[in-house]
């Protein structure tokens, strides 16, 4: 076990910056809800967490293969509960690949390997909901 | 329920850029392992959106308590396992407040009524593994 830890602190209204890896990085509230909008709601990170987790597999994993992908797009939408404590209940991932003479089947097996045996974030998502997946080219 | 999606384009070699909000978040490896350090690494923004969602409730409910801090810093540790996929097993939050005469008590039932009523990520961090927490001034 390892431990990882992340400090933030208030500034203005709501908004905290947090610094990561040497990057600053903002959450904030809209300004209708009484926030400055000084950086995205909080609780979207954790899409953005899964995206970045899954991304950076699959590209090194296709880089291994030496399969290559001319661009990557992947898009997380997860349904969320409207009281609170509002929280998500499942997610799907939609990958999106472009490139000459893609190998379906190198796809299938980089985005395979990265959700059922990489991705922590995936992993740790699935105790909270379902976490579903798709490929498109 | 509603749906809430994000998008994530990748950047470069392991980097991915997303649009939340508004405003861009990217994700990266740092150099050492392959990547280009253009952004955090992605497991650590679930930590950032802990931070953010209990932090901005614990503003808001102090500010209708009409009590006054003059700084407030949230610091996360989670401990994480070491092989594939890895997981974060356990949260602990430190608040730290500062402010001429705090009332503890109003402090107390405010990061209680965030980490048990209001805030989302940490309700979904509980599926994962225990958040505990604490408050200093």
């Amino acid at each position: 076990m390892k431990e990882v830890k992340v400090v933030g602190n208030l500034i203005g209204n709501t908004a905290y910056k947090m610094n990561i890896d040497g990057h600053d990085i903002i959450t904030d509230v809209s300004v209708e809800n009484g926030g400055n909008d000084l950086g995205p709601r909080p609780k979207a990170l954790m899409l953005a967490s899964l995206i970045g987790c899954t991304g950076l597999d699959v590209k090194m994993i296709l880089d291994k293969m030496k399969e290559k992908v001319d661009d990557i797009q992947i898009e997380v939408t997860a349904t969320a509960t409207e009281t609170d404590p509002k929280v998500y209940t499942s997610f799907h991932v939609i990958y999106k690949f472009k490139g000459d003479d893609l190998d379906i089947e190198k796809l299938k097996r980089a985005v395979k390997l990265s959700q059922e045996k990489y991705c922590g974030v995936s992993d740790m998502l699935k105790m909270i909901g379902p976490v579903t997946y798709e490929i498109v080219i």
